[in-house]
């Protein structure tokens, strides 16, 4: 945590100062928590009476607003936001060279300068570890593995062997990198596994949350794209991509194959069947199952997946399914009714007979 | 192990007991295997007769039944055969001060004594630790933590700088605690991190299943209540908040800022949407979605979420989706009849005519 | 990776060589990717211009291809492809007795030979672990545990105490077998635990995924039959028990004492509300919940679950919900019209009016 003059901060993020860009500030908090010394955050106008109330010393705003402490205006206020917070609590990475004496680093690994690696860490063999990076404690590098410059591993992060990490890559704690993918052949006497010999690509910047899985290909290779960013418990089957600065977010589950394309951004809990593409720009909204080509941009959602602005429909009628039948009942004891008065047989050459379910 | 009397234990729990109340009993177990130096428990007296068959030299019981061997009479009696059974197999915790040679202790760390630390443990600087707290092999307690006394966390879990644990909580293995939570300002670029500088508090009895992974509040506090208990595999978001004695069975998942009341009780598989309440006293079956407040206690269920008692019948009609189709087709062709009959043209001038989807 | 000629894979698979079954062949690969002395695969004699266009030194087939190069005709094919991929990659086991310095031994461990212990692994107190066993870096491996011949356990695998593994388990990294089951007795003052002190029993020839997490039974046995393989992020609650030769796609949860049968097979992302039985044989499509019993073979799906072919159609009315409802409507008017034409109060004496819902 550096402190900075709002000045300061304000360049840092291509911003305007609105008052005193003298002030000293010391740390980024909430409007209501906020003391002199710190800067707040503004995300809407109509939070502006919040922020007049507010003790913060500064606050970021995205259009000028009538408070009493200086102002850095930039949009988008959040960006903003982001990249001041960051300014005063950066992301752990190595700035000086320090190899826990518990570490085990296996016969050829290569070390950067500096890397930071952590209390019983293992470094496998001939595996490459970029100058900046830090394994926290407990990390487990298989052999032959990747990572690049810059990196911040996590405790007890698992890579398996082959594995390679682009640049400034985070990987948070009890995460899974390149276990097997599930595959088997049903022979006579039971499955006989199908050895998963591909690898796994994390592209630079990518960040994966806690206790991820991603299982590396059959033959070929899985990959995170460059930004993408998955939150926790999120599995991601064999050979699956990601494109470009996707957002997946937690407990969600990718089944082998599922092919993403750029900034396609997902809600919680979705479920891919795997052997499908998802078009750039696609946003699935949580809860859904995917499990066949979504081949607009655009908003969808549910299960079956549909157009979110009809979801919200969808799910109107399902919460009315007990009226809906009982109203059903009703008119086909109408129908009944009628077709006795014109002496039909019931369901007698009507549309819709036909297709009965059998059981 | 300790082996103690059908009096003793009644004591205990403050039972009745009913026949030799000197037998020794030696442990807890199943009627069905129970030997005659156990203790067995009848959970309905309509099991009484598994009770008559049992080689068991005791059982609990709710209300006396008529069987062969002494009873100790408890109620609830499921809650007497749980204390009982604590008593033979008490949680482990640090009994004798035992610090492994091949734990790492930083710098300013503070331990009480007695406490275990097992091997290949890390306890990070300023970190502290309470008397008769055990950690299991493999734990990693980033800086600054504090942890009560009497805890038990099991092997690997990962405590992150500056989370603070209560007394008497259990972490079972693999668990997350104080992950970043899932936040990203959209630039022109690509996503930019928001850093996530609030923490986690794991109040007093609270337990956490394998592999829970429990991220950090973005600003303030993700807080897990007195008492309550997650199951394995369960999300919590960053900002989400679980009042006392709450229990959420395994695979769930809880979007930021949900903030659960007190005595809520959660089938396994339920998802949240985040930023919204629940009452005390829910109680949330299986395979919910919350994508709402929910601002009554009482049982609730389904997606979209409904009462209990609605949701049998919601999925009775979906049971039967295929077969309401076919009627509303039959329905339909009749008015179409109808109205050919009556010269009107189809569907005009109709309600439900104007709302038909646009796709 | 040991060269072998095509003759000689072709014996490893009981399989007939058409064509030079001399040819030196180093490793297995995609057809698209191979080079002259890599064995490719066709799935499918659909692929066989795929085949023609390769470069692989030799393929293997299901039936005899018109190609250039030689081939390996096996049935099944992709059984024969996977026994010839282990050929070359075979799973990491011990073949020389390695344990590292780093490592913990317990108290009246005993390890066959050889065996390999990876650095930072802790082997608790009397654990014995089977020659040709594996333990990849940071395993923790509870007292008392027994594990077989042949095993392979990935990293910071944890094995809580007693719990005992069969021949040629895989274990993949992250995996916790044995944490407690998932109970409580509701006391006035909040939860008592009920303490778990049944076991796990994972058979010979499994497989679990990375993350995965196995819960010990309350009293008696968590049981996961031999062969049986289990995906990543897989829960599996107490006194669970899976038959021989089952499968289950990552990301499932199965509730306590979920009874599965021999060979059945689980799609991804299935849940079971527990206490239920499946038959030999099951097959349960992905996304499904199982909320009671499957009393027979054959493929099922959904929520509810239904048969497969019926799912179809249940998900195509899903889709078009909103416009059952506009029909619906348009019916219900048409219906109140006649009613009133003849005089009727609407609704009166109608079957489907006394089940409408409360609320």
């Amino acid at each position: 945590m550096t402190a900075a003059t709002v000045a300061e901060l304000a360049d840092l993020v291509g911003g305007q100062v609105l008052g005193d860009g003298a002030l000293r500030i010391t740390n980024v908090a909430d409007l209501r928590a906020a003391g002199p010394s710190e800067i707040g955050f503004v995300r809407d106008p109509k939070f502006a009476e919040l922020a007049k109330r507010s003790r913060a010393g500064a606050v970021i705003v995205g259009t000028p607003l009538e408070v009493p402490m200086p102002q850095i205006v930039a949009s988008p206020a959040d960006v903003a936001f982001a990249k001041i917070g960051l300014h005063f609590h950066p992301v752990p990475r190595a700035t000086r060279h320090e190899v826990h004496p518990s570490a085990v680093i296996e016969d050829g690994a290569v070390l950067g300068e500096p890397v930071v690696i952590g209390p019983q860490c293992v470094v496998g063999a001939r595996a490459t570890i970029g100058a900046g990076t830090l394994l926290a404690p407990g990390v487990i590098v298989g052999a032959d593995v990747r990572i690049g410059r810059d990196c911040t591993i996590y405790p007890r992060v698992v890579i398996y062997p082959g594995v390679v990490l682009g640049d400034r890559v985070i990987v948070h704690a009890g995460a899974v990198l390149g276990s097997d993918g599930f595959g088997y052949a049903r022979d006579v006497g039971g499955w006989v596994k199908i050895p998963q010999i591909g690898d796994v690509r994390i592209e630079d910047d990518v960040e994966l949350g806690a206790n991820v899985t991603i299982d590396r290909a059959t033959l070929g290779t899985t990959r995170i794209g460059k930004g993408t960013k998955l939150d926790n418990l999120v599995h991601v089957g064999h050979n699956c991509v990601f494109g470009e600065h996707c957002a997946a977010a937690g407990f969600s589950a990718f089944s082998g194959s599922t092919i993403f394309g750029d900034r396609v951004v997902l809600g919680g809990h979705v479920v891919s069947a795997g052997h499908l593409r998802v078009v750039d720009d696609a946003r699935i909204g949580g809860n859904s199952v995917l499990y066949g080509d979504v081949t607009e941009a655009g908003d969808f959602i549910g299960y079956p997946l549909q157009k979110k602005s009809r979801w919200g429909r969808t799910l109107h009628v399902l919460a009315q399914l007990p009226e809906l039948q009982a109203e059903l009942r009703r008119v086909k004891h109408l129908r009944r009714k009628l077709l006795e008065t014109e002496g039909d047989a019931p369901d007698a050459d009507l549309p819709g007979g036909s297709d009965a379910p059998p059981g």
